[in-house]
């Protein structure tokens, strides 16, 4: 059996690639099961109501030699846990390449386009493949999502290329509509606890011999997440013992204005965000202007600092 | 500018897929450099003569900053010297995934085929570009060199196809018999130092912590190289201190039998042989019968043994 994985903390292109790509599989005869590896966030849920897909099964443990297929991640640090006794067959992303050696060639397709779902449809288009209306809502979605309808710097043509091909099958009325609901479904923080909140796009990366824990809340309303700063500070610093990581940040994303407001845990912290950014925090919280972007911005910059 | 790039000690796949990739890109305007980081065998000095193409530049510096294509490989200690300080934009490869981090994303195409000149071949035709005469020789020679004129364990039906549908632009009119005089260019070792016989296809692979040396010698008559097994007993302990490795193992294999045999320097590679392929030493020589394919037995064998 082939799984097809995304990352511990899904967004929502890291669900509905998987699920793209295993509908295609399916449809060549190819067995394959997506499996989720993390809670699935409020966007994605209105995504999938929409879609009106049910989300996929939490899974974590699978037998060892089990084929993979990494979806939207490749470091082995947001992956499944022992990676190493699986086999990878496939690797489709957009990041950057981090810790993700293999025992054995595989299908590897990276593009530095803003959405593993923008790769996904470049594959489709090559292969005289149609996706079902489901899927192509799914992967507009993820595209809208991933490029904050196309409000990322550097969004491709690939990008929006690829939504504008996507909808003659989806048949969205409204795009900009539709994403807004979209954020708005983000930004509803209540009833989640601070973990909760934090993990919906929690992320560790290698950075030389560190690991940093980076995660982003992307939001049309920063209030509901700054309202909880006492709440997600001791989250953060549970966080920062629990899983081992020599730093951590939460970046507040206001998506309408694009500004970042980040939340600094302590001096470790503190001491990197005035190196990396040249940014003075006050009562932890350090305003990082127009880095909006986890992929192109923040984890370059504190690779720079912290693989040194 | 754009330099593409191949592996320390190019092989005719290493030398002919960026030669390929050059012509496709400067044909689409992108200013492009293809230098080569090692010496050039004779099996590719016969396949550039034939297509009547100049070998490129040796170069192993560029100046900081440059954007790369890596091109045949893709783990660092195969690489240009201090690959860190370049941008790397491009991979295009067949190989396990090795030590390969990068800081931002990139493109990225690797398929589990034989020949990284057949994954070139699906890239153009995906794009609907037909290569040149010479470029289509390069190609299909880089195929059946790699393929061992189609006889290596798994070759896919991808290789075949390929050199079926170049061989319509190249029109060489025996393909066994110019691979024969392809393999017979390569076995002829006269005139060559026994540290030139080794660097003919020389790989340092990371496995674990551990650096391991694995070549091999591709000839129609292993008698060229086992007459030199004095001398090249000595240019193997000669490169395993210069290079740091922990183990160094050539590998001589027979193209027309598709057997291996393989020259041990010292007790640290005899234990390995043991412990890795059950096979006995005598004479600084042992039989590994059939495992004549580096990348998908020897390599993979080895790695389980070492990176334990």
């Amino acid at each position: 059996m082939l799984y097809l994985l995304w990352h511990q903390n899904p967004d929502t292109d890291a669900i509905c690639a998987p699920l793209a790509w295993s509908a295609y599989l399916t449809d060549q005869g190819i067995a394959n099961t997506p499996i989720r590896l993390g809670d699935i966030n409020n966007e994605t849920r209105f995504v999938l109501d929409y879609a009106n897909i049910t989300e996929p099964k939490l899974q974590t443990t699978l037998n060892p030699g089990s084929s993979l297929v990494l979806l939207d991640h490749n470091d082995e640090a947001q992956s499944i846990p022992n990676r190493d006794i699986y086999t990878i067959s496939w690797l489709i992303d957009h990041h950057a390449l981090g810790k993700c050696t293999t025992n054995a060639p595989l299908m590897i397709r990276v593009e530095p386009v803003w959405c593993t779902c923008t790769v996904i449809h470049q594959i489709f288009t090559e292969r005289n493949y149609t996706p079902s209306k489901q899927i192509a809502i799914l992967m507009i979605s993820a595209i809208l999502s991933d490029t904050l309808f196309f409000r990322s710097p550097t969004t491709t043509h690939a990008d929006r290329d690829a939504v504008t091909a996507l909808n003659t099958i989806a048949h969205i009325p409204n795009l900009e509509e539709y994403a807004i609901k979209m954020f708005d479904a983000k930004s509803q923080l209540d009833g989640l606890s601070p973990d909760q909140i934090i993990t919906t796009d929690y992320k560790i990366f290698s950075m030389g011999t560190k690991k940093i824990a980076i995660w982003v809340i992307e939001t049309t309303n920063p209030r509901f997440a700054l309202n909880k700063k006492k709440e997600l500070l001791t989250a953060m610093a549970e966080r920062k013992v629990n899983d081992g990581v020599d730093a951590i940040f939460i970046h507040i994303i206001d998506i309408l204005t694009e500004t970042n407001t980040t939340l600094v845990l302590g001096k470790e912290e503190e001491q990197a965000i005035q190196a990396i950014y040249g940014a003075h925090t006050q009562d932890h919280l350090a305003n990082l202007g127009d880095k909006i972007s986890r992929k192109k911005q923040l984890v370059p910059a504190c690779e720079k600092y912290f693989a040194r």
